[in-house]
């Protein structure tokens, strides 16, 4: 039986592990990386010493929790790049990127905040930003894309995206999509240049006409 | 000397009074509605007891606060109702609802979330939109305005624009001005029927490309 428990003991840390990760992407996915590091040893129910022996910073545990994440974003900006049709690569890289977000508040959070140890999402947005701005210069180029956007309305719409964080769960993703969907309308060249409008996706019908926020306290 | 007394102290309260809602203005504006009591006494300079005896409950407090938004709010409503040009109005309208939701975190907390006392705000708000929605059928009538538009997507964007409360002070109003101007454009009705459409306010500069909102904690 003795020669078996440094296996168990391996098996024990991994499930430690796995339960650590999935609470860490439940709590600051729906928090945000605000969220403190007790708040996912309690809900992986693991004490604090077996959390900091696996991830012994924050950073180290953020960086592992969205390593999905990120090779998502790192895909989005090769296919928007490789795409014969650039108006169609931002537009697509503009939807990917929003999609990413609403669905992790925490990545979000990472990819848009000036955290000061996360340099390896820094990499990244720089990266898809950079992606962002040739693809802009291409499309300017055909005449799709208004001439005076800038990456930097990139940015602002991202902060902004940030703000759909407080609506109801059930409708963030919707919520989302209808936002992207505008902002490639709000980006597309004016009438005589223009693509065809394509129809937006389904509007959010926000409950008795306010999203239901959280109220204040205090 | 004490016949003065009474008038001594009448000033007295006046100026707490004009304290405490500089103060309430200051704090609400900044940290929205959550912000506590105790920072507005403090802010103020006055105890507990003299901020509860000027306003019994948050709720009086937050309402004589914005006093002069929810003015600013009922005449934009008024203005645009009246526009012989809906599309004019409409414009107008979005454009000074995000105004009064850029300068206060407070207000647009006040008029966007599901705070249960603040039922003045939500009447206001009502007021707003169904101005919006009326304003809406005008203008898709002239063909200038999306027919898809719903006034569910004013409400979208309005909770869009509150993630731009995490940019820095010195930009927000900036960064409020062009999202309402790509707003608008994003709005519009598209190629065939549209508008000219006219150039968009100074983008936002974000310093060394990453907005320095708040880092996380914890």
């Amino acid at each position: 039986m003795t020669g078996q428990l440094p296996q168990t003991e391996r098996s024990d840390a991994r499930d430690n592990r796995v339960r650590i990760l999935d609470a860490a992407r439940a709590v600051f996915g729906e928090e945000g990386l605000s969220a403190p590091m007790r708040e996912v040893a309690r809900q992986a129910s693991v004490g604090p010493a077996t959390l900091y022996r696996h991830f012994p910073t924050k950073h180290a545990l953020i960086v592992e929790t969205f390593a999905e994440q990120r090779r998502a974003c790192r895909s989005a900006v090769r296919d928007a790049l490789a795409d014969p049709d650039p108006w169609h690569g931002f537009r697509s890289l503009v939807e990917r990127i929003c999609e990413l977000h609403a669905h992790s508040r925490g990545f979000a959070d990472a990819f848009i905040t000036a955290f000061p140890e996360a340099m390896d999402f820094a990499a990244d947005r720089e990266q898809a930003l950079r992606a962002v701005g040739e693809l802009a210069r291409r499309t300017q180029m055909t005449g799709q894309l208004r001439p005076d956007f800038v990456v930097d309305d990139l940015i602002l719409m991202l902060m902004a995206h940030r703000g759909l964080h407080e609506t109801p769960r059930a409708t963030r993703v919707t919520a989302s999509r209808r936002f992207a969907a505008y902002l490639i309308e709000a980006f597309r060249a004016a009438p005589e240049t223009a693509a065809p409008t394509p129809p937006l996706p389904p509007a959010v019908r926000w409950p008795t006409r306010h999203p239901g926020a959280r109220p204040p306290q205090g």
